[in-house]
């Protein structure tokens, strides 16, 4: 999406041909960083210090610091060992480990000669099959959005509720519950986005308005507990969050707190949606809240709080009384019944197995 | 309460028999300061610049400011400019404006030289009339936390979880969500308290947390988006809040984001309560939703956390993008079909005009 005007993606091969660009998200919103990255080890520590993040950015970056790897050796070991690195940079991503199962499955059977320029093809085309996803995802959600701004007579803005950063930031463009706001407001529906500021890492406050604000999408940032109150004033028209993970019967894992404001949504009859790639569906798991298994990050993130300081420098407050503890549970699950619809690259679909079924044919995931 | 094993008030009458002691709340958790109030501007710049805050306290405040001020004056033209000068410090506040209407009524028909030492005096009463209620509050609230203790097999710990800070340090002494937790701990049931953060202020964070820790009460702080997923697990044996205003019909005006907890605990039969003083009735409004007007307040408290930086000195950081606006909701309103039960100083009511009027004669409270 655009920043001031100029369209960016999240990742990109530099005008050199084989150097890569990247955003530093860490220092979002505050300083607009690019980092050029020429080594395995620029990439692995693009990802590992978060300049880079959420899955499908984090897939992309290890495929291009294999082809930065393999310009220095392009060797079978070194590029066993390239894998490790890169897998032990954020041990639990999936996409990460998807992304270098592809790569090496590629290009083990070839010769070195051939390594190099299969590699930056392969990581080109895993970046855009990661856009062509989120534009399907905006496209289905836009048809969406477009039925509840008719029924909403035209008038006013479309209002929409965002939880977290399912962005162009997360992704290599589009993102996915953003996407269908940025062709939303691209298609001339006048949008206006309430963004959850979403403690503890505040990645709504951070990111989502940043990326909002640049591409020109009017938005106002609000604290994670104002959203009940909004939906029972008829100000908000829908919800829509990204996911993490969904199970075969729907229920959606995503960044904590996005249960509390599906609640808030049945209780005033607003259309809950969650956007997401097919191959985050975890087809083994149904019951969400009993099955997937919630990470409980360390402290710091509910402790502290990252911003700007009088003197301009990025830095950190302690908001923790001396004595006291904390806990940082990083996702909540939201049942099945509390989603109005799942909003993928191949349609939009009820929150239930049928629902899924009907879209995605289980073996095809299951096999992959 | 007790802060490292002393007992103390939120406001007291210092050792010289006039002036008058206070906690700077603006300083915690990160510094505990007393400041001594010796003049009318003292009381005056102590509510306005909220190193006192919650309405009882305010009141008591306003009441000592009074007997302050008649120290230097005992004239009816004194006595009306400090009222008008206290009253416009939180011109919203009710209880500022009922505690300097009772003490005016009282001293106007006096003598001059009467008037201060029956100021002091009812000052005083104000203060033993809160600290009795608040102390009743907590012998209901007991009862409650009992019977769930009871019900629970007395296994484990008891784990309640609170919202924004209604405690000793809201009230002169006790509080109300926290006076039944006090009462509780000191009664030998092994309580622990899940504390929200409560953005955009943090009062959880900065005023529940070390007002537990203080007294000894075993706690956890979390952010507001992580009560649901508690609870969805079995981690939250009961919910216990304050209120700003509660209507005949049992619907619970609070700080922002108390809905969406409510709605939580409806979804997972987690009991919710609410501790209120009798007179914070309102008796005109039956719909909440409808009827309560919500404070909108400077976006700053959104866009700013305060905390303690690496210098150790309490300051602020900006989390808000430069390009980007906020919205800061301050309240919610939790209807009552959510609420278990309302604690009052006269027993557990029912969530209902019956429930209510069962309780209070309304005729009580409308003539006062």
């Amino acid at each position: 999406m655009k920043i001031d005007g100029i369209p960016y993606r999240s990742i990109w091969l530099k005008d050199d041909g084989w150097s890569v660009g990247i955003i530093d998200q860490t220092r979002l919103p505050h300083e607009f960083r690019i980092e050029r990255l020429t080594t395995l080890g620029d990439a692995a520590h693009a990802i590992k210090a978060m300049l880079v993040r959420g899955a499908p950015l984090i897939g992309a970056t290890a495929a291009y610091g294999i082809c930065l790897g393999l310009r220095a050796d392009t060797g079978d070991a070194a590029l066993e060992n390239m894998s490790e690195t890169l897998i032990a940079t954020r041990p639990t991503a999936v996409n990460l480990r998807w992304a270098i199962r592809a790569m090496r499955e590629l290009l083990l059977p070839l010769s070195e000669a051939e390594r190099v320029s299969a590699a930056y093809e392969k990581a080109a085309q895993i970046c855009d099959e990661d856009v062509a996803i989120n534009s399907a995802i905006g496209d289905h959600g836009l048809e969406v959005f477009r039925q509840i701004w008719e029924a909403k007579g035209k008038t006013g803005k479309l209002n929409i509720l965002t939880h977290c950063n399912a962005g162009w930031l997360a992704t290599v463009d589009w993102g996915t519950a953003l996407s269908p706001i940025y062709k939303a407001h691209d298609a001339g529906i006048p949008v206006h986005v309430w963004v959850d500021e979403t403690r503890p890492r505040n990645q709504g406050a951070h990111l989502t308005c940043w990326e909002l604000g640049k591409h020109g999408v009017d938005h106002t940032l609000i604290v994670d507990n104002v959203g009940g109150h909004l939906m029972q004033h008829g100000l908000v028209d829908l919800c829509i969050t990204g996911t993490d993970r969904t199970t075969a019967a729907g229920d959606v894992c995503n960044k904590v707190g996005t249960y509390l404001k599906a609640l808030a949504a049945k209780d005033n009859n607003v259309p809950f949606y969650v956007a997401l790639p097919g191959p985050t569906i975890d087809w083994e798991f149904e019951d969400g809240v009993k099955d997937i298994p919630i990470e409980i990050r360390d402290g710091h993130e509910v402790d502290y709080i990252q911003g700007l300081d009088r003197t301009g420098a990025v830095s950190e407050v302690r908001i923790l009384p001396e004595e006291s503890g904390s806990a940082n549970y990083a996702f909540d699950v939201t049942p099945a019944r509390l989603v109005t619809g799942l909003i993928t690259e191949r349609g939009v679909a009820e929150a239930s197995k049928e629902g899924l079924a009907r879209l995605y044919g289980q073996s095809v995931y299951k096999a992959s």
